[in-house]
């Protein structure tokens, strides 16, 4: 984690290449620099408040605040009409969190370990959950295609709207589940007591510089999208679907393997399904919301990004199943994500 | 259920409507209203006519009337000629089983109970005899779908008759499982020993006399359909997906929620899962071998219907896997059946 | 077993045959028929030398030679340019393993036992890798037909090869996992510590004289396909989905049956999902490399191959998720097999 702060250094580096009119390529790779260690700064900042706040609204500002970079990245995307990269980027996180970093942290973790048990119940309860959300929010699209007509625009902006609000009840149901009504299942093993590091003022003041640090590096990024990938023949789908997860998820991504190095395998598989449920229920929703400020983008996934969801949500039910991971998992994983990747890089 | 029998009162209003010539919506709300008590006579009068028959005998009755007004309902449909609306109600029946009388069960359990258990075991017998038979009744769908050729119809015929055949005699090789080779496998926990409330005699005449009327209403409901979903603008289809098997389903679906009140989960599941099985293994054969009386029916189920019974499947897995249930899942499974309305309601 | 050995007398007779130009279908029979026994001793020959070359190595062997039959058969059709054929036979093996074989050894080891246990563990590991093998290996086929759009043949050929090389190196990496890392897992329960019965010397002798053979019966039944099915019209496609694999797995076959009556349902298992696993991570990426040789061959499978393979992996899953088996799951996995026949006879 240390070395990520290391990375602090891309913020001014990029800042002056806006300046300079630095090649798109160019600014793209500084603005993913500069964003990975903010957002690593702006969770730690929040996992910070959450000690003053208490356990209950603390459990509520990370979940909801976990995703806060990509959320941001993804407004911009939608202020500038990319909404091939959005929905790609939803997806793309989805695929990545259950099969990059699920499959690293099993991978790292079973280097180190023969066999890595977790909390198949808990587990269980969020991946079910998971795949009902993956369900709910592929219907519109699995039914759009196969009728292969065109509805009129309207229609599919009212079922837009519709899922997005029932995604959000959901979502605000299972925070609701998660800290009142069963919060007993979620008292993680041995979670040690630890004090906050930074004082209530500091954690803020750094939520709120990291946050407008993001937003700007973000506007950096998502500018130099569409010309990089004409400069450089790759298709905006391609960026939307691979880079912008990895650079959104980085910091969780180093957090989860570093669980899982440290035996903690329960933490691992709830960064990874977690961070892929609040995609689903809150950023996904929010951002159909907050499309309508400017165009209404409809739910419509394509096919490509239909596929990669159903194939993480069945992986993600096999793999909690068993409550057990070792390392060949971990490269079963790995390999399913790098056949995609190379799929999608030659689509 | 004393509430339902107040519904008797519609099959009066309902025959002095068709006699006055009521517009087909009124009609087609007031037969729905009379089938609704009488389903749940029938299955009154079957139930009590078992503790006469000994429980093997009992036991096949229930299984084989338990979805009679079922399979009477799409006896008219299919009559007119409505292959749309049986082939729709086919797989609506399965959704709804497992969707909705799922989710209201697990809803208004888990309100009263943080957490119902149920027999793993029992559950994942039949959730995997269901996953066999969506799959076995799918297979010359999509593989129809994917071909997008035509086929001669004679050869659709020929196919649909085969497989009808074989879910039959997996139906009675079911049957034989259930109540001979592995019986002891369904003593259902503390099932109390009952007495008959009603004579043989008397459950014998209940029994025809709400077959009779069942008839009657059906067809009432049936001939309403056409002309209904022309005046308000509703698709056929919806009706048949959504509509008619909420209809059909009435009594039992209310069965299950009160089970599952009382805590009895294995039960509510039990009829929820065993009813699509019946839908699947009984009434669809038989549909299609009556089909052959009029126009042969063909087993080919639109894409629509696929995903959905795919949908059901995968979630009733799921859903057996974990041997658990509590209210946050019955609202997804909820929020799944209200997002396939609400899309087939828009298409 | 000794009743296959009386079959080795259709050797000469499809020799004396092939001078005497029989028509292909008796040719075609005549092959298949030579071919079963051949391919059981070729079976013996291997896991007698693993007696002297310690379970490693011996472990190694049986794992690699243990598809090769198929191996031999596809080499022909691939010299002869039936990619149809190839690609056809080898979702066939898998289809053929999971549903034929494991339903088979369910209902013949379910007549004599009521209820079957086999472990779970074991199972699970190989049942989850079987659905990321599946999943990797059909990624650029479900990707290409949802595309529908032609690709530059030389973009398939560098995927095709790309996937094989990644399941090459998952199959290595298993081999790893099963002898090294994690080789106490496959203790199987109470494996009775034979001696050999051959000398290394005749076990080699009969390996070499069992593949020369085959390899000649190969050629036999390989050319007669293409006449055969033009004479009988039947498709090239059924020929390599149902009748090839049956041809090429018999004498494995019989073994997982005959173990299952013995109550080895353990080894039933997994001879049915080891098969179907080298046939996925070892068969069909060597045959993409041997293609090299001739014209280069995709990867891509039809869509029936595909939708049949995610079939077989979910009831695979299914199947081993409960840990027990019982004669009607043997039946529901045989009568999905014979739907799925049925069609594509039609077809």
């Amino acid at each position: 984690m240390k070395f990520m702060k290391l990375l602090l250094i891309f913020i001014p580096i990029s800042i002056v290449g806006e300046f300079l009119h630095f090649s798109p390529t160019i600014m793209f790779i500084l603005a993913a620099l500069a964003i990975v260690p903010l957002a690593g700064l702006m969770g730690e900042a929040t996992e910070e408040i959450s000690y003053y706040t208490g356990p209950k609204l603390g459990g509520f500002l990370n979940a909801t605040f976990g995703n806060a970079t990509e959320l941001i990245i993804s407004f911009f995307a939608l202020k500038e009409g990319l909404f091939d990269v959005v929905k790609a980027s939803i997806a793309g996180s989805v695929i990545g969190n259950i099969l990059l970093v699920l499959g690293a942290s099993m991978l790292a973790g079973g280097l180190k370990f023969k066999t890595q048990t977790f909390n198949k119940k808990i587990v269980e309860v969020s991946s079910s959950m998971l795949l009902f959300a993956v369900i709910g929010l592929s219907i519109p699209a699995i039914f759009t295609h196969t009728l292969k007509s065109e509805l009129l625009n309207t229609q599919y902006e009212g079922l837009s709207v519709a899922v997005a609000v029932i995604m959000i009840i959901i979502y605000l149901f299972s925070l609701y589940f998660n800290f009142f009504t069963h919060k007993d299942l979620y008292v993680l093993n041995d979670e040690e007591q630890r004090e906050a590091n930074w004082s209530l003022k500091k954690s803020i003041f750094v939520l709120i510089v990291a946050t407008v640090l993001i937003a700007i590096e973000s506007e950096f990024l998502v500018s130099a999208v569409e010309p990089m990938t004409e400069a450089l023949g790759l298709s905006t789908f391609f960026v939307g679907i691979i880079l912008i997860p990895i650079i959104g998820n980085a910091a969780e991504h180093s957090t989860a393997v570093v669980m899982a190095i440290k035996n903690k395998m329960d933490v691992s598989i709830e960064i990874a399904i977690g961070s892929s449920l609040q995609i689903i229920l809150f950023v996904a929703p929010v951002l159909i919301f907050l499309s309508l400020l400017f165009t209404p983008m409809s739910i419509i996934f394509n096919e490509f990004e239909l596929i990669s969801l159903v194939v993480s949500v069945l992986i993600a039910n096999r793999v909690a199943s068993d409550g057990e991971s070792n390392w060949l998992e971990g490269v079963q994983l790995l390999a399913v994500y790098f056949i995609i990747g190379a799929s999608f890089f030659i689509i």
